[in-house]
């Protein structure tokens, strides 16, 4: 149940700020910008709730974590719970204060895909979010022993969005797309199913792959 | 009184550097710079009176300090008597330089929040200085021995300006907010009570928080 | 086998996410912006594939390697044939995904120089391979024991963009221009042979310098 | 000697870095990005010569040096020669690559300050290099053991450009100034006694206080 609380709180940081900084700064960081928006919220929950639950903040990291047994499918569940708590409360906050700002409310960074083909943009968050969940394994493995594993992971989410953002408007997180996409409902809702699938793709390939390179995973 | 001096210095590089950068450069890099420039600026008082002080250089983090039991009643008020010294010296240090550059002088990044509502704008500030102080209670604690604090920190504080730029002007720390609204005045002063006491209320979220997660905190 | 394959995943992802940032994100985020997209695609190239093959993705950096018997020539060889599969499916990736965009292809960040001088072109390229291999060799020595090689590693290659990026398009890496000089053709393919050469040279001055510099060196 | 060549290698990689950043890059990087260009040179220099003469790259950390008795004269005079050969090749380095890209060669960030008075740019300029070096010395002290000591000095750098590009040019290193003005001449060469002066009055000001403060100086 703690770990419950820990991931919806790190969830929230992650999508409130993430999406938060997207919609209000956007303009003004670019592209990378809002990349190390995400990351270094990432980076924020690793450092607060991460001693607690490991801050996942991502079915596909848990997915992974599943797969290769570093957590029991119950486990799993509860934190899937607290990642979608924590999505919707985060996309909830920046309605209220895009509300409170007078600030139009119909873009809380849902993500859609315009003249993409559903093809490459499943293989593009595939990719990242392979990528991602990748280096979450490894940094975070039983041999690593990278003490500034939150700092790396942030980094390495910052540093995809350079793909992401222009090609997807960038996901690799199912919950992250679809606390907005309820939301926002239309085009975004739609078309939510791939920013799903996708990501927990990426992240399974990510679990084999791992096993492969640790010698600690089973 | 050497943690007082501390912290003098500390939260004079805070209010120097980060509202002097938002001032000089706001427009050359944008919302993210602008928190970097102040998260930074934490991360440099880190390394050089944090050896001393701990360089809390916020009234926030200091107020969470003491409930947790980290200071005493008569460490905190030494604490606050410090900061103020140290952020009204910033401003000054500020408005010095831009008259001998001979560039205007009313604006020393004063925190306003113009059309937002006074509601929202606390909810803002309340939640990113919980954020805040919840990353500096965690990294800083017995248990946690993160040796690169200063730079998550700083990061984190770079990162939520994302949000708070363009919601409420960013403050997260009273004493940041006072310096500039007295010596500048009008709107500002009239509004700095929002920027008294939500970071209060969000540091002091913060400090209960974190006993529940803390083993070493009582 | 198992290092070839990581040389390959690594100069993939330093490829994809590299050319792929500049492309598609580089009016956005700016030459520094681009070169944090090819400097953290390093870094996390180090954090996956390093613990197998210590993320090369470089021939460069393995000539160097080689040189100051860190390596054999038979790895050494594996090593590029690696990079080469990396490379080209890193190009041919951003193909398939700029195709499934409807965007321009004839883009790949292929590397060309312009009105600049082939001699000046090689000065450059051939001074800042030197440094990039330099702080390679010297972070992952034995002596040193830096274990967050991967971030320095990773830094070093942006901030070295801001100077490549405008004077030669930047390359400091022979596999990182072969790729996408081959799909793309025409300038890029015939001036190629200076980002094979240039790098090289420069990663051989590297290499006799770490020898001075480091007791570890034989 | 090993040291002076260290030293002058360092200072290089600082000017040639930094000031060709700022050259080529400046307008597409801003402010900060021009900081991020000098600070990462800095890391560079500190991960590469560091470990022969601690990559002082600066008279004003060499002059702090001697005063807290951690160089003797000799070591001094030798580091300042070196520090001064790199600068000037860095600065002819620049000259060259922007005569082969065939550029305007008459900015080589010479540091000016136009309108300010120089009562302001010196204080800038002395407070910013006592900043500066007192998180060298601070970090780099015995007691501190802070292994990523050149990844802080080199933010730090970054950080204090928010300050000194607008209001002096940003210089806090008499080497890194000396260099384009006696390259370039005119007011650069007239005004360079400030950045001169100023830097070594801030650095003596570091040494001083960090003596308070570290019971390792003597």
């Amino acid at each position: 149940m703690k770990k419950l609380v820990a991931e919806a709180i790190g969830t929230f940081i992650l999508v409130f700020i993430g999406t938060g900084g997207a919609v209000l700064s956007g303009e003004s960081i670019g592209y990378l910008g809002i990349g190390l928006g995400f990351g270094l919220a990432v980076m924020i929950a690793a450092y607060t709730v991460g001693t607690v639950s490991g801050a996942h903040l991502n079915p596909a990291v848990s997915l992974a974590m599943l797969m290769n047994k570093r957590m029991n499918v119950t486990e799993f569940i509860y934190y899937i719970i607290g990642q979608l708590i924590g999505a919707f409360a985060g996309s909830a906050a920046l309605l209220f204060i895009l509300n409170a700002g007078q600030k139009a409310t119909d873009n809380l960074a849902q993500t859609t895909f315009g003249d993409t083909s559903a093809l490459g943009v499943f293989f593009v968050e595939a990719i990242l979010t392979f990528l991602l969940v990748f280096v979450v394994l490894m940094v975070t493995s039983k041999s690593s022993g990278v003490g500034y594993a939150g700092l790396i992971i942030g980094l390495t989410l910052a540093a995809l969005h350079v793909i992401g953002v222009p090609m997807t408007g960038m996901s690799v997180n199912p919950v992250r797309s679809l606390a907005p996409a309820v939301l926002v409902g239309g085009e975004a809702l739609s078309q939510v199913w791939v920013y799903i699938a996708a990501p927990l793709v990426g992240g399974a390939l990510a679990a084999i792959l791992a096993k492969g390179f640790l010698s600690s995973e089973d």
